[in-house]
C-alpha cells in the first residue's frame, strides 16, 4: 500500500488550473467526480465497502455498517485556484491511517466499526455554500433551498446533482445515516500561521470562530463613460470601491483580531467606456466573538450607506450566510489530549464539515502544519514528513476512538 | 416608404438583453449580423446596390459608385446594456434621409455619388478597440494586431471574422475604396445634456475630445480569508479599490471638465472567500486638452504606486488606446452650419468613426438631442419629433454637398 505522499501524487495533474498555477476542482464538477472516483478505486483496491449516500457523501466502511463508527476523512474540491492539500491531505491521510490499522492489528481488536468519509462542494466555490454535503445530511440548510441554488453559469443543484447521479428528490437531512457515526475526526492542513514557529507538526482544533457572508449591491445611473461630467454622475462602481477600501481600517478598529475580505465583485453591465449601473460585492467576516462580527458588519454597513448618499447611489446589505463560533466536543477533544498531549490547540478561522457535524455527532479535527501559513493559493504547502506526522497522530486518535465501547 | 421612427421600430426587438432592460448587440455577433442584414434588406428594396468590404463595414450605392461621393452612416452595434438610438438612429436617418431626396429629386441632380455606410464594432465592447472598422479601412489599426485580439471567450477577431463571413488575409487598410469617399457625414443621438436647455433638436459636431483608456494591474499574495490576519495581508482588492475610489476626487482636482471612469474590473481567482492574488481595472480618461488627460492619468497612477505600497502589493500600468483631440474638417463643418445656421457647434466626449475618418477624409457629425442626457445605458433617449427633425437637418446637409463640385 501507499503512503500519504504517494498517495496525493497520484491525482497531483488532476484538475489542475490551466490559467495559472493551483486547482480547480469545483464542488459537483467532473473533476470532483474524477476525484471521488480516484477514492472509490483506491477503497475497493483495500476491500472496503463503498458507498455514494444520497448527498453525495462518498462512505467506505473497514468493517460492516454499523452504529457508534469511528469515522475519519474530508474533501477532495478546491477553491478557484487553491492549492494541493486543502482536503485532500485528509482523504489521503485517512486511506494511508486505515493502512496503518489494518497492518498493525487495530482493526481487528476494533470495539467500533471504522469508515472512511469524503464530502462534496465544502468550498462552497460553486453554489455559494460552504460545506453543502454537511449541511444537508445535518438539515443546516434546507433541502428546498439548496435545490434552488444556482452557480455562475445559471444551473441549479437540483440539475448539477442530478447530472452527478444524484436523485433530487432524496436529496436532504439523513438522520438514520448521521445517527450511525459515533464520533468524528478530521484531518486538515493548517491554514494559517498557527504551526509555523512550532516544534510540533500536528495541533487539535478547539473551535470553529463564528464567519458570515454578506451581500452589498450598489445601483446608480448608467452612463457614457465620455459625455457625463463627473459632476452629474451616480456611479456605484466609485462608491462600493470606498467601502472595500476603508474595510481593512473598519475591521482593525473594531478588533484587532476579526478578519474582514472582499475576493468577488461584479459590476453591470461592465464596459470599459461605461458608467455601470450596478455593482456588487460580497464580504466574509469572521471572529471568535460572534458579537464582534455583527460590530465589524454594523462598521461597514454604516459606512456602506455614507458612500452610498455621497455618491449618489443606494444601496442594499443582505446576509447570505452565518455560522456562530462552534466549539469541538469537549470530550472526544479531551481523548484526543490524552493521545496527543503535545499537540497544541489551535482555533480556526476557517469552516471545515467538521463543523456543521459537530452540533450533531462528537467531532474533532487535526490540523497539519503549513510552512507557508498559505491557504486558498497555490502557495500553500505541506512537507513530507509533515504529512506524515499527520497520519501517525491520525493512527493514535483513531486506535484510541475504536478501543472506546462508549 | 418608412420614417426614420417606424424603421427604428423594425428593429426594436433585436438583441434585447435578456438579463435587464436594453440591448446585447455586440460587434461581429449574430446580432449584429442580423442588423446588418435588416440594413441591406432595406437598401435593396430602395434599389440601391449593397457590398460588405473586405473590414466587415457595409455600403449601399445610389448611384454607381464613384469618386468624391457623399457618405452618410453610422453603426448598429452597441455597448452591453445600451439603448436603442446609440448607433442605429444614423443608420435608420440615413435611410429616411435616401427617401427624402430621392423624392424631392435631388437625387436626379446630384453632381456627386451618394452612399450609406455601416461600421461594424463601433463601441469596442467584444474586443477592447473602439471603431474597430473605421481604423482597419484607415489603417489607424494594424491588421495584424487586429487579427490577435481576443473577446471574452478567448476567440481571435481572425476566427470571429471568418465566421462572419470576412477572409482575414484581405483585412487591413483599403485606400481605394477611401478614396473615393469625398466626404461623410454621421448623424448621432447626442450622448450628453448639451441641447437639452437648448430649443435645438440638432447640433453640429466640432470636435472629438482627447480620449484613451489605461489598464491597471495589481499583484498580491492570494490567501484565506479566514485564517489571515488582516497585518499579514497583500491584498490587491483593497489597493484597487481605494484608487478607484479616490479617482473622481483626482480627475476633480485636475481639471473641472475631465472625466475619468472603471466601468470594468476583474478579481484573479474571484473566491468569497479568498484573498484574491489580483485585480486588474480599464480607467477611460477624456478632455479636450491633450495636455489636462496626461495629467489626470499621471495624479492616478502616482496614486496607484502609493496605495499599493500601502498594501504591500505590485501595481503596474499599461496603455491600451490613446487618440488625441480631433476636429472635424473646417471647410465642410462651415457648409453645414451656412445650411444649418441656428444649430450650435458641441464638441464630443464620445469617439465616433466620423472622428477615425477625420484625418483622412472630410468628416462631420450630427447630433440630436437626448432629453435624458443619459448613454451607454437603456435611458437613453431621443423623441419622435427630433428624430425626423434629424433626418430634416441631414436631408439640407446632403442636398448641399451633393451640389458641391468640389
Amino acid at each position: 500500500m501507499s503512503d500519504v505522499v504517494s498517495l496525493l501524487a497520484q491525482i497531483e495533474d488532476t484538475g489542475r488550473d490551466t490559467r495559472g498555477p493551483g486547482y480547480q476542482r469545483a464542488g459537483f464538477s467532473n473533476t470532483e467526480r474524477e476525484l471521488r472516483d480516484w477514492f472509490l478505486a483506491e477503497a475497493a483496491r483495500r476491500g472496503l465497502d463503498t458507498e455514494v449516500d444520497d448527498n453525495g457523501i462518498t462512505w467506505a466502511w473497514a468493517t460492516a455498517p454499523g452504529d457508534n463508527a469511528v469515522v475519519t476523512g474530508s474533501h477532495l474540491d478546491s477553491v478557484p485556484g487553491g492549492g494541493a492539500f486543502d482536503g485532500p491531505l485528509g482523504v489521503a491521510s485517512a486511506l494511508a491511517a486505515f493502512d496503518e490499522l489494518k497492518t498493525s492489528g487495530a482493526l481487528e481488536r476494533a470495539k467500533r466499526p471504522l469508515a472512511l468519509a469524503v464530502f462534496p462542494e465544502e468550498e462552497g466555490s460553486r453554489f455559494g455554500v460552504a460545506c453543502l454535503g454537511s449541511r444537508l445530511i445535518t438539515g443546516a440548510i434546507e433541502a428546498d433551498r439548496a435545490l434552488g441554488l444556482t452557480d455562475a453559469n445559471g444551473d441549479t443543484f437540483a440539475d448539477v446533482a442530478r447530472g452527478y447521479g444524484l436523485d433530487p428528490n432524496r436529496i436532504g437531512t439523513d438522520k438514520a445515516r448521521l445517527e450511525k457515526v459515533g464520533s468524528f475526526i478530521e484531518l486538515h492542513v493548517e491554514q494559517g500561521i498557527g504551526l509555523i514557529n512550532t516544534d510540533q507538526a500536528v495541533a487539535i482544533g478547539s473551535s470553529i470562530i463564528g464567519h458570515g457572508r454578506w451581500h452589498f449591491a450598489f445601483s446608480g445611473q448608467g452612463n457614457h463613460a465620455g459625455t457625463t461630467p463627473m459632476s452629474h454622475r451616480a456611479d456605484p462602481v466609485v462608491a462600493a470601491s470606498r467601502v472595500i477600501g476603508d474595510i481593512p481600517t473598519l475591521a482593525a478598529a473594531t478588533d484587532a483580531s476579526a478578519v474582514a475580505t472582499v475576493g468577488r465583485t461584479l459590476i453591470h453591465p461592465g464596459g470599459t467606456n461605461v458608467i455601470a449601473s450596478g455593482m456588487s460585492f460580497w464580504v466574509d467576516i469572521r471572529h471568535a466573538d460572534d458579537a464582534v462580527v455583527k460590530q465589524v458588519l454594523e462598521a461597514i454597513s454604516q459606512r456602506a450607506r455614507e458612500h452610498a448618499e455621497g455618491a449618489g447611489v443606494e444601496v442594499s446589505i443582505s446576509q447570505e450566510s452565518y455560522s456562530p463560533t462552534t466549539y469541538f466536543t469537549a470530550e472526544l477533544n479531551s481523548r484526543l489530549t490524552s493521545v496527543l498531549p503535545d499537540a497544541p490547540l489551535l482555533p480556526s478561522g476557517a469552516g471545515h464539515d467538521a463543523g456543521i457535524l459537530a452540533p450533531h455527532v462528537p467531532s474533532a479535527m487535526l490540523y497539519v502544519r503549513n510552512p507557508t501559513g498559505v491557504s486558498h493559493a497555490p502557495e500553500e504547502a505541506c512537507e513530507d514528513d509533515d504529512q506524515r506526522a499527520g497520519v501517525s497522530a491520525l493512527v493514535k486518535v483513531l486506535e484510541g476512538e475504536l478501543e472506546v465501547a462508549s
